[in-house]
């Protein structure tokens, strides 16, 4: 369970928290003079709820650690990221709303290219296209063995889940890519005695679509990974009382937010304006909002400092729509740093602003930078501490002890 | 134990430490150009403290955690305050110097007026005065049962605390007290066996005492509630190797001193000069100094920020009586925040400056104010530290490891 000792605190008053998180968005300046995409975007609105909120900055997982973009939002939520792990097929699965159950075995899929003698050739099938792909995987989906269930669904292009449903099936299982290629995939093999039937079952369903696919011209073979259940996760609901809603663009997020019990709003228009105008269409519904803008992560990874800018400035241009809902609790902060002279999701800490105008104390610091938050009134403390600081701003936390 | 670490390296070198808690004393301003009390209030000698030692700010029990009295001192004692419980009938017991055993239990009581069913009419009897509720309370005093010793104690007005000593008594009882009138109080039973025999004995004692108020006027009955017994906590002595004392005005600040072995001074004079005269009196039998002002907590909840000024201010004024006693380190902070604008206990992080002239390293902050102590050099910090650092400061540490 998140914080434990939340739950009994727990006090249901209808207030409304909004967490924007903007994928990605800490960065580093390696000189004094030099700026990071927060410092260098012009955010005169985000600028003056610094003013009027709190700052400070998170520690992701622990310190000097670079997450993923699965734990780093486990953590936001609330769930002790090194404790809450999810497997990356029940991830995957998730985030294409596949229903994985307890007992049940997910694993991602590439489709790939073997030569005659079954040695991998190309690990992605040449990354053939979304259309491309879309009947060789309708092919797989129709591979069905004796005592299991199996459903195959396309996630993007040469990308596909599979999910295996039965009795007694247990998910530790090895991968069968070997991540290189003029050799052949892996044999799966049991990690544990209890995942023999599903070895078993596997090996048997994988041989049999090798044969499906064998006179296929490119993608004709493919390679698992990440065999996972459902983590059995305790809902938002549960740990804190609260109707939450996920606003994102992409499937992953969707993904962590159904593992978490949120609902899902499948139409999110687009750009930082097309998800807060679906908050506003949705703002009766609920009561806790996780919003997700997942390209300042795109655009760091990119090394493109100035295109996350500008995605900055989106959020910044549209964050008004989000004000006029009048909200009692704003966090609006990353995931995790992606700095474009890294290419890469980093460590360090992350910008956090916090505005709750009836709760929060104001600090010494006025614009929304990674500078400034290092100094802000929050300090540094860990991402899974977001939960508890947006529930007491917004006054739904009662006192512990007398 | 409060961290274990600190047992082998305690050095017992005579220095002295004065713990200076003025209650709730964190405040916010919801806007940049609002104030806080402590910012509001003009306090020339805190600030020179600020200048030359060290400022931080503390989380009380956890972030988002809007602590009580009890657990927000005892995570001041560098007691785990979600490990260290105090049941509220020990806790009250303690407050008012009335001994509770391990295996003794006790428990809260308020008279109440009872209808001629027995169904509750008020709660508080009418709030009777503490002289017209003195003779009831004796009354019940006098109620014994066979086979325990029971001894009932006013606290104040229509409040006491009654505590039963024997053998095999066990606190799992639930609250006599229904919260709410048109109904009669309830039976005690026990939540685990090993309790039948004290709710077997408790609603004896009920039932005698029950007759023996049924002529009274107003306050012809009572309710119960937290039945708890001893936590059993480690002392100071023990703990810390210091000899500690208490300096409060107030009963429950007592009572959690008590229940870390520290001695009480019953006669403290009044206000902040009165404390801290209190603590020149004593100088030479102690050299742990838990001093604590309640009046900054009542005003912040009273929502008058002027007048919890106005008790900082006499703290100001008063402090040289604790410099001229020349102590190692003096702490000063609070429990928790209570904002006058929340007019209730926040979860907001504490002020904290901490004066060693002979150990702290100063910072840039040169006011002891909320801004200044987000920035300031010991960083936002658990209040379970606030021991550890206590002692370091006093060089009452030795090194840990070689």
């Amino acid at each position: 369970m998140p914080h434990s000792y939340l739950k009994p605190l727990l006090d249901n008053n209808g207030s409304k928290i909004i967490l924007l998180v903007l994928d990605g968005l800490g960065g580093i300046a390696l000189t004094p003079d030099g700026k990071t995409a927060l410092e260098y975007a012009k955010t005169p609105n985000l600028d003056r709820l610094a003013e009027e909120g709190s700052l400070g900055q998170t520690i992701p997982i622990r310190y000097g650690i670079t997450p993923g973009s699965g734990p780093a939002h486990l953590a936001l939520f609330g769930y002790e990221p090194l404790e809450y792990v999810i497997g990356r097929g029940a991830l995957s699965a998730a985030g294409i709303n596949l229903p994985v159950k307890a007992g049940d075995i997910a694993a991602r899929g590439n489709l790939c290219t073997f030569d005659k003698n079954r040695n991998i050739l190309d690990r992605r099938a040449g990354r053939i296209s979304h259309p491309d792909a879309a009947p060789v995987i309708a092919l797989l989906n129709q591979v069905q063995i004796p005592g299991v269930e199996v459903e195959v669904r396309q996630v993007k292009e040469y990308r596909f889940v599979i999910v295996m449903r039965g009795d007694g099936l247990d998910p530790s299982l090895n991968d069968t890519d070997p991540q290189e290629t003029g050799v052949q995939p892996l044999i799966v093999e049991a990690q544990h005695p209890k995942a023999k039937k599903a070895a078993n079952l596997i090996n048997m369903w994988i041989e049999a679509a090798y044969q499906v696919l064998s006179d296929q011209p490119v993608a004709n073979g493919f390679l698992l990974r990440g065999f996972a259940t459902d983590p059995g996760f305790p809902s938002y609901e549960d740990a804190y009382g609260l109707e939450a809603v996920c606003i994102a663009e992409y499937p992953m997020y969707k993904g962590v937010s159904l593992l978490v019990g949120m609902d899902v709003i499948e139409d999110v228009g687009t750009g930082a304006a097309g998800e807060f105008t679906a908050a506003k269409d949705h703002w009766n519904e609920h009561d806790f909002f996780f919003i997700h803008i997942k390209k300042t992560d795109s655009y760091g990874e990119d090394g493109n400092l100035e295109a996350k800018a500008k995605i900055i400035e989106e959020v910044d241009q549209a964050i008004h729509i989000l004000l006029d809902l009048n909200p009692d609790v704003i966090v609006i902060t990353g995931d995790h740093s992606t700095p474009s002279v890294l290419k890469s999701h980093s460590w360090h800490p992350v910008p956090f602003l916090l505005w709750a105008p009836k709760t929060h104390r104001t600090d010494h610091e006025t614009s929304f930078t990674e500078r400034n938050c290092a100094r802000g009134g929050l300090g540094t403390f860990p991402a899974v501490e977001t939960m508890s600081l947006a529930l007491a701003h917004a006054r739904r936390l009662q006192k512990f002890g007398a």
